[in-house]
């Protein structure tokens, strides 16, 4: 059996009835094709799995792109760090971008990037388009997604915590301190790494016998702000919750501050939980119980990731999951008389 | 009077006694040079003040490479956000090297940029040696410094704060409030920033008529272990300040920590005030008192300063502060009977 040939520019052409200038041009990310033969030609490149020839000027460039949706967050500068940390290991360096939209990259960014050339783009917190995969795919450059957004399209390697256990170890951290009444922050509806933290919260409950009651889960933003907000929500309650696991440490530090402006003492009065494990955690006072996501090491790998994609290995796993922990501190207690009456 | 004419490879060459292909292997931070040779180009290049011709494949590349020597503070992600914003206006990315040291980039690191290219470099709170000076320029890389180390050498640019007017009015603040007993955290004793805030401090103290006693002014690094040990010391003191400027909010957060384990409540036994204004600084417990620095804003000055100096324009000023501001919060509250005695 003949070993598979590669295909050619050429074939490629052919088969989309186009030059072949046309065809290096939607490869080089040049702008001057018309849209749908860009897509024609970037659909048959990815159906046949074209690859670059590695020519000698065509070596790495030593850049690895980090994209995030926006970085407002102290969560942003542990993923930075872990990138930068592994891509220095290989002599790389780190292009940030920040797109202020959770829709992943688009057109013009990708172009921008084809255009100076990147070893492979590590894409944070986001959604990936299948039309945005078949155009990464089209350009041979190698992409991995940390903590996407929602399901990642087939085939696409990302790395991401253990965010259902973390939920359930958070939980069962509450109710072993004898709380019933736990209510829930979790962060974006549609984001799949809440959506399994606040599924381990109700994995919790429901073993323990408690009944998951949809007035105490709230959605918001992994910000500050947004644990403020919900958490007065969730104080304001005729039979407020004794606890609140917060979806992030910034909705923890939130429901800190909301606890305060109520006059409610945390942990005496309202234990917390959150999840991240921020290096501010230690330092908030009280310090946060939460639950540990290895940020770094998740960066870190995504970043050797696709630096091996782009030497052209085939990751191990599609999808690696790194293990969260439980680090309980001074947020949480066991559940007292001063508490509401249950 | 003729226009003073560009300076050629080909003069360059010739003074320094080498062939033209030699001069253009330093320029382009190629390898294959002795150090001696390398270095004697380098500073023809720099004397005559060569400038790379601008040819079509030799325009913009889209890159500002931010230098930091460590980012192990949300001030860091300050500085990111600022340089992401500014460089994405231009249709520029930003690529983030973490030195791990002080002392300014070496040669390794500029070899590798110098030859993927780069349209200018923002250096972070570090150190630019004479000598590496000379490279930067030698290889037409146009650079800023944001809040430099030490004072820059003649002619660098440099972005920073109103450190002085920043430590003269946090001290002014503790004094309104009748403290008398202010002791002061600064950062590495040889960072300019630390010394300025510093100085403020001292200038509050004598134009108030209060003695500087030298054993309430203490020197480490900007982060809360810092802010954490110092504090300890200054209120394990027998006479123990009433108040403490902290260079840093990272600092002063380690302050607030001190402060509680040793039983004493922030602002009512111990007022604190910061420096920076990063965004925990608001939701910290209690709010803090602290002098506001533009970060972001400075960031973001020094990255449209080195694009205008890629496209060959002058800074209109070598050395630009941005003002610093007061902000009162909850840390901070008049001298009380609970105090010590003075």
């Amino acid at each position: 059996m003949p070993a598979k040939r590669r295909v050619t520019i050429a074939v490629i052409a052919q088969e989309a009835g186009v030059s072949v200038p046309t065809v290096s041009k939607v490869i080089n990310g040049r702008p001057e094709v018309a849209p749908e033969t860009r897509q024609r030609v970037e659909r048959l490149l990815h159906k046949h799995g074209y690859q670059r020839r590695v020519s000698p000027g065509d070596g790495p460039v030593g850049l690895i792109d980090l994209v995030f949706a926006e970085i407002e967050s102290p969560w942003a500068m542990e993923i930075v760090r872990g990138a930068e940390t592994a891509a220095r290991e290989a002599e790389a360096s780190v292009v940030i971008s920040v797109l202020h939209t959770h829709a992943g990259p688009g057109r013009d960014w990708l172009e921008r990037i084809a255009a100076r050339r990147t070893d492979g783009v590590v894409v944070v917190a986001s959604r990936l388009s299948a039309g945005l995969q078949n155009q990464l795919a089209a350009r041979s450059m190698p992409f991995v997604v940390v903590d996407p957004e929602g399901e990642p399209a087939g085939g696409v390697a990302s790395v991401g915590a253990t965010n259902w256990h973390g939920g359930l170890a958070a939980t069962r951290h509450l109710l072993e301190l004898g709380h019933r009444r736990i209510g829930m922050i979790g962060g974006p509806a549609d984001m799949l790494c809440s959506r399994a933290r606040i599924d381990g919260y109700r994995a919790a409950l429901e073993t323990a016998g408690v009944p998951v009651e949809p007035g105490l889960i709230r959605y918001g933003s992994f910000l500050a702000d947004a644990g403020h907000d919900h958490g007065h929500a969730l104080l304001s309650l005729p039979d407020r919750p004794t606890a609140i696991f917060a979806g992030s440490d910034m909705q923890a530090f939130g429901v800190f501050e909301a606890a305060r402006q109520r006059g409610l003492r945390v942990p005496e009065d309202l234990s917390v939980v959150g999840f991240d494990d921020l290096p501010l955690a230690q330092s908030a006072w009280p310090p946060l119980t939460t639950v540990r996501q290895p940020l770094q090491d998740m960066a870190a790998l995504a970043t050797r990731m696709v630096l091996a994609m782009g030497r052209g290995e085939h990751p191990e796993a599609r999808r690696v999951e790194l293990a969260t922990d439980l680090v309980v501190r001074e947020s949480t207690t066991p559940i007292t008389l001063s508490s509401p009456p249950q």
